[in-house]
């Protein structure tokens, strides 16, 4: 497992040109991988990350990057998507951030997690 | 049919590690299966489990058994609905719950029943 | 044509146990056809039953045999809608229901009805 | 239930323009309804017609009168479709056509019955 | 070009029945066709009519004519949308209408136009 | 587990009035469930049954009551299938028959098995 | 009414540059309309046309405006069908070629009509 | 790359002619292709430009040549949505707009970026 | 990389019951990745093994264990096609194999590539 | 225009690891565009290469930048076609190759051209 601390670093922003104005963001990554923590076994999804920028955005290709590291990780979904929220806020600072992570069936049971944040005085 | 008392056994909880937020999860469980009451016929449908955790999440393999535990029982699609809120809250007390059953033909006719609870002074 | 009386006749209903909740009953009938009362011929059609039960539930097979008896009628697609939605509060009370009548294409156009009602004083 | 051989007098038929030609006509008629000869339920399905015409053509509202004569008959899914076969094979003598009855949900299971005829000496 | 007059009388109403409820009717179109009032060349789309009807509803076969009626027109989506709003609110005068003109791909991009009423002092 | 001598017994036929003539008869059942004889957990998936009847038609409630009689049995997806396609065949003896059985994801896995029997001297 | 003769004057052809090589070029127009020669109601449907060129190809815009020129023609579904494959086939004398017109609902039922010529001596 | 001020040349507006109404017109084109600032391949996304018009409309084909106009250009998907909104806004002045940019996936991941413009003192 | 010697005991088999009849079994296993060999970025990919068993059934949850094998090895995707089919005929001895993996966009490509194994003498 | 030997050299091969068995191979590129060679106006489609490789596979990323290459090139859909099956096969010699363009709506009409190359004495 990579050392969570490692993880934020892989992550990347570029200034945001139109921070004048209020738009929306959504990346789909749907090739999202990691493993059962208590099965080993490896667990499938698709994270959306939905963003209002602030001053910046996230660099594509870091995020996909960052995501692809989970890969052999074991971690419950609940704590996966809330993570992620908690990375992606702490690096960007926007004005408004969802995660929605749609995992694959298990024991017939398909699961989506959604988390948001919203900026204080914003 | 199992006593009723025995389903609740057989749900399990574990800790919500980011009770600090409102985030929401969702089972969708498209292999549900019971009886009919009146015929003894099976019924099937699909129930939806939709949720905003407080101190504590619903293991997912508990809630695969306790649903597989209505295999034998007849029991009509309102009680069912109702009678899956009311475990699911009593053990494991969400500040939003609610439950969607979504219920095959019978009759050239489909049924979908869907209730919901909210914590009191949340 | 069935004397109009003789259709409420036709409907059932059962004691609502969870009458101290709000929720959600929808019976979607795809099979609906009935005659047009100008030509004569079958209009087909899809009647979806959205309600919210107070003290008393609609009985399915009875739903399923009420809505059959309009197979021999000639009734305009406005008209059987409302009627629809007259029938089954009348025997039923909810606190809310809503009637959809979707229509297959006729002379290149299809067509949908919808009519609610909510319960004064609720 | 209309007298069998009256049936056959709603079909209509017109002069093939283009004889000299193996061409293919479908019609598929997805408003189709009979009465189980059992129950005296109503069943919906979907009838589809595909020929090769020699002399004749059927006459596409003349058929649909045709079809829609079934609608207070009792009659088997087996029973309806190769009669149907017969009737539209005694009246067009098509060079080859197929009827194929695709019955909606009863009990759970969905049907479809396919027939064909070749003309004998083509 | 028909004289746009002629139009409006091709439109046909009838009493409604439960004027006492307000209820939504929905007319689909999809066989819409007018010309290009530039080039001449055939227009696509599919028109879609809502409304709220008052004291009236609009006869639907009416409406079919009418509509057919801007075969052989030139005249811009964005008229052609908000003419048929005035047209059908001057004979039935609803409660509420909107209409939705959703046209085919023309050099690679396809155009919807929504114009709505709202009756004063309803 | 119901004794498999018992099962045949469900199986009702009756006599097929079209002998004269090859049809194809397609019963679609995505209702059936039995158990995993490895977990005992529940399996779910569709069974097809494709036939061309000779002198008898399965009766389609007793075919629905067979499948059904699975419900409770531990049986692996390639023995129930061929289990299946023999006990059909042996009480109507089609001219020919095919059995596909879709089961849905197990381990992110889904599988579907076919077996088919042609009739000897036929 | 276009004259007849007039349309085929509408269709351009250009010189097939691979004609050492069987290819397969499919023109697929789904707004199509013609009128009904009974009852002078628009007709709408999609024509696909399917060749093998041998010398000569069909120039695509010059197909449009030949189909565009039935739109107020009075024509049946079997005719127009045959009318356009024997005019392609005249003005660019394909190695193979196939018309299919898929017409929209009317009376509740769609028509496919499938005519194909095929080369002399090819 | 074609000078921007260049860009804005190349739209057009006309007179909206039932400016006393708010309205919304939706333009979709999903043919939008750029290149990518970084690497210089091609992005492929579909544009999809919502507006409430004032005085003026945007002149559809003026709006393809506009957009087609990015062909070569090397520009981020932030920077493209929000230029688009800036350029159309400036042209015709209306009362509302949004522009969505739905873009393919590259690296596993597809992105949409929604901004939208509201008049002041509307 | 697992040793790929160490793979192929991944692999578990079963004795065929139904030995005596050609039947086919499918087995859709849509969660596969593995590694780009160039750049060692994920591939996702759903792999189809579809075959004739003969003496011997591949089992379920071994199939799985052997390609969830694949997760962290890098190899291309003709290679890893043509390798599965080679290790699973060599431990069940098929009639017929046939393995379809249908990888996902890189570079705006998708591929798919499909072998097969026929049983030499069969 | 790039010069079209230019071309060629932009695609690259590798040498096929399993020669001894037919196997096919498929990329579906749904970004293809190029310019009308008439208008200017660029063209919009799917290309898709099946093959059974030889001796030489095609590398994936080479045949992205060739098809590419066509982005600023005017040429006909019926050459573009020929022209990349005539460049794949030079450089692959595949036992088999077919290419299909999917170019989407000109005029209210879509094209598909399909042409394929065999191998002599294969």
């Amino acid at each position: 497992m990579i050392i969570m601390d490692k993880k934020l670093k892989l992550l990347e922003v570029f200034k945001n040109q139109y921070s004048n104005r209020d738009y929306t963001v959504t990346h789909v990554a749907p090739e999202f991988t990691s493993l059962c923590p208590k099965t080993g076994q490896p667990d499938f999804g698709k994270i959306t990350v939905e963003y209002i920028p602030d001053k910046l955005c996230i660099e594509l290709k870091s995020l996909k990057i960052y995501l692809n590291s989970y890969r052999n990780d074991g971690i419950f979904y609940e704590s996966v998507t809330n993570k992620i929220l908690d990375d992606l806020v702490s690096v960007c600072k926007p004005r408004y951030m969802k995660i929605t992570a749609d995992f694959n069936v298990r024991g017939g049971i398909s699961s989506v997690i959604v988390a948001e944040h919203k900026k204080i005085n914003n």
